[in-house]
């Protein structure tokens, strides 16, 4: 039977619909802002921690810094893994993930204002379904967004202060030949291509990243995705907003 | 003005009561087991994952095997504690606990029905408020217990096919003269003396570690916080089955 | 004096205009394929070396592997660096390079053909200029090709029976609100905006890494980078086959 | 033949017997204290230097510090045991050990007294025949006592200015369901329950660490082996007291 | 045939001839002072770097340091060598080169006068076909006396009031019975002694090395190696001061 | 006062006299070979262990391996050093004294004759009074012939049947610009060359490393430090052979 109805995704969504998202605000309730941030079984815990003091080399200079860590619990994955700190370093894909979390944050946290400090932004993902890397972005503003808020004044919007625009991230990939938002693991291993976007509140780009892991993509292929991403991006930023301003 | 009534601890708990304690299974859905254990504010993510292969040192002996990993989420902790990951080693105190769980786990499961198999026993502390070792001890019991039972048959206490008894462990300190139950990190931070014990469901020692943290103890105060901890850990123990075959 | 003509860049270069390329084939003798490419004062050394076997985690599947690694020698930058050899970890940027010139040679090179064998690609930077990821992975091309090539038959176009497609890869950025190919370091220590991109002779993409060092950039922006590398390839793609072929 | 006799261990000893000790003081020249310490087969060389600064955490606080090292040479044990040094990491077990003996010391040495300086005590074991880390504390004491009485005084009993108590240490196991003092490395090995207690001169306890490595023991069982532990340390303080003031 | 001429070694060498030699000065424009010294087949960039500074357990010392590293690219070797920053850890053959270097040129630099800076001697060996180290320490002279002299005065001798002599090193070893001249990699692989000389320009030893790599060596054969070297280094020394002099 | 007398070396011995001697056999009971060597305050523990395998790199060939470790106690020095293990590297001194000490003994041991076999050499420093590289040669030889020698015969000289020569080594300098055998501590640091040689029974040479502490130094004063070391070291292997086959 022939169907005029776009095909549905295996889990039963459409090529441009994320997963069910959900953010818990103050899980880490000893941590100055700290997020659970759940999109469908990917599941990460953001905290924001201020630290009185810079990195060695930024001594003698203005302003603060951003830094951030990434890491999951052994059993986040369908199969277990080794924990990093019992192998005596990080690995090639933790490392890359930490520097693209610590620049897109800073992207858009204006390092002057934190004079003197850092601020420390650690993910641990406790479910990995794909996406741990855009999930951990976006949680991990909502997570500075509340400390920062709470460290310079009162009220909803009292990030404002600080944080220049609202920053959240999406994955997009090519799978049988179709741009679909917001992979899984199962499609993530299927896609021809993977794209990351990370973009702030007022539309523009602060990373993106389109990697071929089949065939080479073409120019409109790349265009489409991006469309995806930004429409879902802007979805994000709603939902960042309702869990610090609600 | 005097007063016929025993002194209360700082937050307002007799001296042989325990935390509020809280047990939620398969937080972890992707575990064969999990469970996020709190007592107070000190909560651990527990996971039981099966894999189906033994150490190298093992290969060709009968039986399996069972390890245990201990970390903790950087915001743990009040103020921020770096990953041991990103410092290339694991630290002592790291590796004292993960020895401790294992053993204490080995201690209850019947290695020889896990022929060939190993039980891996991941504990990531979210909250740190004292007890974390103990609070480990008692949520990978339940983890454990639950991955095995699925392993081995159908029914709440399928469990005890694999497993030869409950166990759990708990805290138990000197301080201000008095021994007290269940120490939180205030009041581990000035006791005299710390005391860990890993106790079974019939009243069986794993582990007894009493440590002279101040001035050393007489055997009458080591006597007394070992009735302690054995009343703690019955109860404790109760709250275990309950979760599990409730 | 107002101008008509277009500003050029401080090493008088055209926004459009990538610096001075030379590649020396066989610049190491004893490899099967070697080159030193230069882009400007960015020299790298690479050599890709065919090893008869795979790593252990490929073993008893089809096919062959690739792998990258990458290193500077310690005066490769202008002031000396330290080499990662002696601090006894690779850092996250090497990481991260490592990782991005090894996924762009595989999405080129027929990984079924190498079976059973490993090619590495090994890019060392003696002149740090700006630019060295996207130089290795062109010179990383042009010694991947001649070594399997050799391997496949005679003639100048003997790679095409293993390599898919010719890759090659440049950088371009926004300096001073201009997208600008080719940065040298000067340039890029400006920018507010670096985009790496990999591409092949269709003008295909394999990578597109865009990345906002100062502010976010918009969707035109990010549309006259992608043209402005999309060009730059092409002539380096030019400049790959006269080495190799001529 | 029935017999109104207790049963001899393997090695001809009664259960609540220690093995032969010899204490050979200043067996390092060089060093502030030393001693060769040997219980059996087990022998260890302890050290105590005064270094005459405090870790960096200390910098600015009252009072000195005490750390302690473990190492076996690798040829202490009956198999050779490869150096952990050249393995790149000190492994769990010598954590663990090292932790043990740095605190049973600093809990009868007056750290106060020790204004601005470490006192470093390192262990080393030339013969592994079960009770190392017991002997160590053993030795450590007399090794530290010696290099303290020097700083502070002349005469045997000089060490009192500044530690306050003695210290020893030994290990009781459960074998064969009976408790047996001073285990050596074949009981250890069959043992069911293995206890390392550390106690002071006037009979008070700075650690107990019992440890069910078979079945998990009753309260009648940790008392009977508590009370052969307590025996035996007062007789090995009455030898380190001799050793010393002798 | 019988022949009064001697046998030619298998390159076409005689006994007492060392390979073609070349220097590049200049090779790295970015530093102070560099080279690509060739020795046949053999190949290492040196460069030297100046830093503003000493090592941490110089400071408050007067005069200055000199370290050197040593490098491999991984393709120098016949077979591809893994990298060592990959591994984590520089081995002992790498260690004892860098050692080496160090010590030798150390001996020739008049280290007070550097008052405050540290000389930073780099090699990466880019060809090994035997000698690299010799080779290295030949370069790294070139390349210090070039930093140095441009540092203390104009004219190609300004090197002299630094550097207080000429200095280059080479092997030579023991092959087939007879003692042969800068031996490359197969005459190094079934050598009976190797042996590396380092050597000032008035004749005077600064190292002398020599290893029965097969059998022990009596006291004429060492004579008659030592006596090749020092022929060797004085023609090396000529070429050196041709390359900064000229 | 005027004299015709040779002056005497600050402890008292002449330019040609090395430091008394002991070699205690026997010293670690549990191992094959083993033995406590001292030159003056100079004390090595060597041991000798036979393993039933070969390493990874040597299966599948013929003959067997020796490999040789060498560790110092923290308190082996004056001032107490670290131990390598707890920072996590063995550093570069220590790489080249256990590779010159298995490179020498793998000199006169017949490897064919191990069949299968790795024997391993540890050499652990007590007491650093300088010459420690050259005593654990001296010890690690006796330990060696011990436990070869009963692996393949009865009687004092069965060693020869695996052990080619005997071996010993000894350190000369260069002080006072006079040629000394065996220095200590204090003059190795002010010695202007320091030389370690090793020479088998028969009078030949397997290692000759000289070295210019200072200023370089002439050929008369190299052959004159060779001639005393030549003369020490039969000395030792006198001794060495009274040790094992008195």
């Amino acid at each position: 039977m022939s169907s005029l109805l776009p095909e549905l995704r295996p889990d039963g969504r459409r090529a441009e619909q994320m997963r069910s998202v959900t953010i818990v605000p103050d899980f880490i309730s000893q941590a100055e802002g700290s997020v659970l941030v759940s999109m469908g079984e990917t599941r990460v815990i953001c905290t924001a921690s201020l630290e009185e003091r810079v990195p060695a080399w930024m001594r003698g200079r203005p302003g603060g810094w951003l830094t951030a860590s990434y890491a999951m619990i052994p059993r986040a994955t369908r199969e277990r893994t080794a924990r990093e700190s019992q192998q005596g370093k990080v690995g090639g894909r933790t490392h890359e993930i930490q520097r693209l979390i610590g620049r897109s944050m800073r992207a858009v946290v204006d390092l002057q204002q934190l004079s003197g400090r850092t601020l420390h932004v650690d993910c641990d993902v406790i479910g990995a379904d794909g996406g741990t890397r855009t999930a951990s972005i976006t949680g991990a503003w909502v997570a500075a967004a509340m400390a920062l808020g709470r460290l310079t004044g009162p009220g909803p919007v009292a990030w404002r202060n600080v944080v220049k625009e609202p920053l959240a991230a999406i994955s997009v990939g090519l799978v049988g030949g179709r741009p679909c938002l917001d992979l899984n693991y199962d499609e993530d291993s299927s896609a021809d291509v993977d794209m990351n976007v990370v973009m702030t509140g007022d539309g523009r780009f602060v990373e993106v990243q389109g990697t071929a892991e089949g065939a080479p993509f073409d120019r409109a292929t790349h265009d489409a995705m991006l469309d995806l991403a930004s429409a879902g991006i802007q979805e994000l930023i709603r939902r960042q907003l309702a869990a610090i301003e609600g």
